[in-house]
């Protein structure tokens, strides 16, 4: 099953709500996105409308249960920190694609690219604001500071490669697993349910989704992925593939990063990690988290419950 | 009067709860500044300490009328605001210095600079969010929405030397004004009074305070504002100086901004400006501007009204 199929999947069997929800997300985002003078803001209306799988909408919707107006808000926000993040994380790495087209900072400039980041923060927030829910905004407001903290840890490591698991793992529960988990939190409020167990749930999966996203860095292929192999490598930034295969094989663990200068060095240093073995280890541990996820779930109807799986699976199946 | 002594003059004249506010703002900035690691937020840490007059926060105690909790975290929300802002314009800019330090994107590299200004946006809306006040995060996000809206049309109208006086001031309205009125805003909020006068207010001085420092970017001189003059000449950014001058001289109208390559020839089209008399008239305008916005001011206790007047002083004295 490919990404498009597993959210079509967990539409269909997440509730009647979900198809509505889905379209009314894409509404109210199209509508943010030309609200502010089209000239103005046509660089944020372009990052919103390249879309992605909103995979946290649909998380905090499969958590919310039912239709409802704050779930909608709570959705778009998510989606506009998520955006943000995006934006801004191609003027921290100068990356010049993104999703297959040009980044902002690419086609404007990184001073276009920073604010127009704040632009969809502002937005992220103002949308919660009109709505009242001084929760929801708290829920929001935590996972992006976090966010922010781990870009920071990330640039804060980066050309070292001694850096621990631990450490490596705690930038990801900042830097992704933190909104997954702030989009279950949203939902289980909107339906007034506890929002532990759900919200550790979305940690678990976005935990997993960023172990995955920096597996497929090493492995590509770039066809699939549409960036070169071992972009993460040339920016310095050091993951879990480099440091298991660091432990397997001890020349891998001398080589000094910043001697990887170019594209074909930094592939051939991919070849090197996959033959430890490094990828299906990395993979491994990402399917663990999420089987883990799964077992964390709390008594739901078994519609729901394969909804949430299929949520889980998706996370996994694009990199199958 | 200095600028220093005109806020103390303020906090002197302005009621008994502006010293405690004032010194109340510090250490809570001192606190979120230190809550995230000493480490990762450093820079954060820097831009927050390296300060400024606070003119946001002394507006918005004033308004307030009297000490409390709300009042405070407002205000530390509308500091972390400007301060996220001003990290991201020096992106923007590539400005190497700011209030006599070197600017995060210069000693930390601009991906730094745009993740610490996220971190600080974050940190000024969860400021709020845990006060529990949607309304004060209404005016606040709408605020921030505005600055990125005027930093993004700044950007359009880059290096365009026929852009109107209107579309100046409209950018001067989003780019700063805003923040002032949304500062009086929600000090007039937290007082349970009406907010629309003193937003009024706010926005003047604010428009006011913009017009005055594209005139010191002219004028200089250098040793007292930091930074070279014709630094926005040399960024492309067409300022109320330039525009007037512009329709009195007809060989400055002639000349691309383009052809402006050094900062002597930055200079030099800066002497040309001020020989026009273009200074004078816009400082005259931003003067007019304060006026106004202290007749927009209600009927208020006197000593209340003398601060409010002081604080507009304040902002026309930096540059007298």
């Amino acid at each position: 099953m490919n990404a498009a199929q597993s959210v079509a999947a967990v539409v269909h069997a997440g509730g009647a709500h979900l198809p509505a929800m889905m379209a009314r997300l894409e509404a109210r985002l199209a509508q943010l996105a030309s609200g502010h003078g089209l000239a103005l803001a046509k660089e944020a209306n372009a990052t919103i409308a390249a879309g992605g799988k909103r995979l946290r909408p649909l998380l905090l919707f499969l958590a919310a249960g039912r239709a409802s107006g704050g779930a909608l808000a709570a959705a778009a926000a998510v989606e506009l920190v998520h955006s943000a993040t995006l934006v801004h994380d191609d003027v921290l790495d100068g990356a010049l694609v993104r999703r297959g087209h040009p980044t902002v900072a690419a086609r404007a400039g990184r001073g276009m690219a920073a604010s127009t980041g704040d632009l969809l923060f502002s937005r992220a927030f103002a949308e919660l604001a009109a709505n009242g829910r001084a929760d929801h905004l708290r829920v929001l407001s935590e996972a992006s500071s976090a966010l922010a903290l781990g870009e920071l840890a990330q640039r804060a490591d980066a050309w070292d490669a001694e850096i621990s698991e631990e450490r490596y793992l705690e930038r990801c529960e900042l830097k992704t697993a933190r909104l997954f988990e702030a989009s279950a939190r949203l939902g289980a409020l909107e339906a007034g349910a506890p929002a532990a167990a759900l919200g550790a749930f979305g940690s678990g999966i976005g935990l997993a989704f960023q172990l995955l996203d920096d597996v497929l860095d090493v492995s590509g292929p770039q066809e699939r992925t549409g960036k070169r192999r071992g972009t993460d490598l040339l920016d310095g930034t050091v993951t879990l593939p480099l440091i298991l295969a660091r432990g397997r094989d001890p020349d891998l663990a001398r080589i000094d990063l910043r001697s990887v200068r170019s594209a074909q060095e930094a592939e051939r240093l991919c070849d090197r990690i996959e033959a430890t073995g490094a990828l299906e280890e990395a993979r491994r541990r990402a399917l663990d988290i999420v089987v883990q996820a799964k077992a964390t779930l709390p008594e739901m109807p078994i519609a729901q419950r394969s909804a949430f799986d299929l949520v889980a699976d998706g996370v996994v199946d694009r990199y199958a």
